[in-house]
């Protein structure tokens, strides 16, 4: 069959598509195609033969068998949220587009447990809410949880605002259902907490991209819910206060620190400018400040707790202001704030430069210092705006060049930063993954040790090379 | 050099060793060399053609592409504490044991940053040590701290009492410095908490009992200290609440469950019986008890909340009794009843069956009623003892058998215990790994698609096959 299939000619693949997940699960009119075809930040468009919708892992194991023979690639897609290019296949239309938003079931869920067993195709605010449902909280939490799907959070090892607290989604996961390239099904939908037996081989496929299989359906960890949460705003002296201030946090509140957000001057700026109903929560307009979220067993001892955090804080020197939401209305005004400054400077006039950047926590400010510096001396009147998870190290160190900059002094910003990152022992992407779009820049830094190995797995978990041919690869 | 290589004699190939690693990093006297070619339980004896001890990252790579060049096996070892016999060659004579003891440097410590770097021979109690010092805490915690070391620990994915809380030692790590098999040196001892540049090549390594490679650094994650803790010892009215008890534990405290033991009456027994100093700590010889350590911001909230749990795991039906700790010699007390099991049961008569089992939490009553039944049907006068990690699924299901029961009686035991983990998709290793001991057991019950794809990582990391060969490999 595989030998046969090879000489298929494309109206029999289609047909044997059809036959696999019936007519509505394959669409092959470029109108039906198009929204799969185009990633979301409209960075990418690509061709497919078809775009595939299947309904089940063993439809999901047909397919792949079927393109396995007749040698089409298989480009893998959850919610298309990504931001690499990762999920959209490239131009030359030899391809399936294997979307996985039809399988979509809660599969079970385990209070006692605290586990759950979901589809790839699940989104993930329901998963979310299916936890919650049962008394638990599923923690992983992004912009995007309102279309983003379970299968392209694992393939992308997503992160969030709660990573400080319960890790990335690989930290989240039990198990994995995947289909091998071959179209054989790894079937290891355990919620068991401790299985050492031989290679952890779901470790592959998180943070894989799609590359290696297709994860149709993981087994996850949930936890008690909270019973308390403050949101609290505080104003640094300077940004060399923040790792230290965090670190008190953790240290006051036992480690209860949820997120840790840093937010400077030019980001708040960027906000109240553009974003109505946005306001600056502090008097003085502080360089620095940090948005950040803390839990505890009930109302009486998170205040307590944070009256001592707030007093120590002031006296170590590490806050010069802050402010404790009262409600849940000041609260969400300050996550207002927060979210703001991504949209505030898409709004703000020039040409904006984002990166997804991380060092060790406390290199933190030693890197926004040296990456400034450096973006200054070629560029004097750049605004830098390094915003985001410092609770993590991950920071989005945008930079805005006034309209008119070519698109050599835009990429050149961006190999100064990564130069400065390369200098911290840093990371190029923190949380959104390499795709297309960061292939090349990642190649360029790879070290051959690792390049060599991450090569030699590849072809033995896909030696036909047809699993997302594009991502990984800079294109030629 | 390979090519010349391959021809050395055993007598040259000793000189290359020596000029690596100068004489005292060469053993291959046999009285020298028997400490580290037998495991600590006695059960494997293998042979040498040396024992290596490097002194830095250099030298094992040198000692690695000497190996590779010569065809010679290596035999990684770190503190020689494993329970399956990974650490120790086979009979055949033709490996190195590479012994990574010397390697025991703290290369680093950063409190803000929670992390710590260490060379693969510190020793974990060293490693918990230096990170108190440093007004932190290194959570893993087991009964060989004081002999097992680091890189033994990452290799093998190492568990013990604190898995609940804070994850298995592959949760701990943050990156990896690896010696590969053709001798380059995977240079990834990153701090970093995100870091999503392609495959997390770390985590092939770890769990994977030196089969792809030798681990001789890495970092890791730190925490807070723990300000306050209280030992518990809770009588069950049944094995059935065992679950629901930790549920409401996890509930009630704030996530803050550091362990949760379950002790059968079996193993009180056991333990008084035959270990001087332990005391039943309860009236009314209850047949399932469990030992929790919980923990909180301060010994007043601890109590508070502990009153509070107490209360409704009562009104629950979840407990008939208890005691809670109210000193450092009561909680020592408990603990040493628990230690206590392994010992006694040792000491007791007849033959003793261990096995390293898991479910699923909420399936651990329903497991050990089944595989109980299952024992006692063919062997009536059988002694039951599951005891262990109730918090993470993991128990320690041991069997003794009246003396002078057959080799094949035995075997048969572990056979029905191994059965019925399987009808509840359970592990048959928890947290020793498969080493040479499982790896008969593992094989029978591995599917096609871990098998094949496991072998082709295998073949792939290290296509001359010198890395611990007889690992995971059933013997012939």
């Amino acid at each position: 069959m595989p030998a046969a299939a090879a000489a298929l000619s494309p109206s029999a693949f289609i047909d044997r598509l059809v036959a696999i997940t019936g007519p509505r699960g394959v669409m092959t009119a470029e109108g039906d195609m198009a929204p799969y075809l185009e990633d979301w930040r409209k960075l990418y468009r690509g061709h497919a033969l078809a775009v595939v919708r299947p309904a089940s892992t063993d439809e999901v194991a047909a397919i792949v068998r079927l393109c396995a023979g007749a040698g089409v690639s298989v480009v893998p897609q959850g919610g298309n949220t990504g931001l690499v290019g990762g999920a959209v296949p490239d131009g030359d239309g030899r391809s399936i587009l294997l979307q996985l938003g039809r399988m979509n079931r809660v599969r079970g869920i385990d209070p006692i447990d605290y586990s759950m067993v979901v589809e790839a195709g699940c989104v993930l605010e329901a998963v979310q809410g299916a936890a919650r449902d049962a008394g638990r909280k599923f923690p992983l939490s992004l912009g995007a949880e309102g279309t983003a799907q379970i299968g392209g959070l694992i393939a992308t090892n997503a992160g969030g605002i709660h990573v400080m607290r319960y890790g990335m989604m690989r930290d989240l996961v039990l198990g994995l259902e995947v289909v091998l390239p071959d179209g054989s099904v790894l079937s290891e939908l355990t919620t068991l907490r401790k299985n050492n037996v031989g290679y952890d081989l779901k470790q592959l496929f998180i943070g894989a991209e799609g590359t290696l299989g297709i994860v149709t359906a993981a087994s996850l960890k949930l936890f008690p819910p909270l019973r308390a949460t403050r949101t609290i705003f505080f104003a640094l002296p300077s940004l060399a206060d923040g790792p230290r201030l965090l670190s008190l946090c953790r240290e006051f509140t036992g480690d209860a620190v949820e997120s840790f957000e840093l937010i400077p001057r030019q980001g708040i700026d960027f906000a109240t400018a553009h974003v109505p109903g946005t306001v600056d929560p502090l008097e003085g307009r502080p360089e620095w400040t940090v948005l950040t979220e803390i839990s505890g067993r009930s109302d009486e001892r998170l205040q307590e707790d944070l009256d001592h955090l707030v007093e120590a804080a002031f006296q170590a020197g590490l806050v010069t202001d802050g402010t404790i939401a009262q409600s849940e209305a000041q609260s969400k005004a300050l996550w207002l704030l927060r979210e703001a400054i991504v949209e505030g400077q898409r709004l703000a006039p020039g040409i904006q430069i984002k990166h997804d950047v991380s060092v060790q926590v406390s290199d933190m400010p030693g890197f926004v210092h040296a990456a400034s510096e450096a973006v200054w001396r070629i560029h004097p009147d750049a605004l830098i705006n390094p915003f985001g998870h410092l609770g993590d190290g991950n920071i989005h160190f945008n930079v805005t060049l006034k309209a008119g900059s070519t698109a050599d002094a835009v990429k050149g910003v961006s190999e100064i930063v990564y130069r400065i990152i390369d200098d911290f022992g840093g990371s190029i992407s923190a949380e959104h993954g390499i795709g297309r779009l960061k292939a090349a820049a990642h190649a360029a830094r790879c070290p051959k040790p690792r390049a060599d190995l991450a090569a030699r797995l590849r072809k033995a978990v896909d030696p036909k090379g047809i699993m997302n041919p594009s991502v990984f690869r800079p294109a030629r």
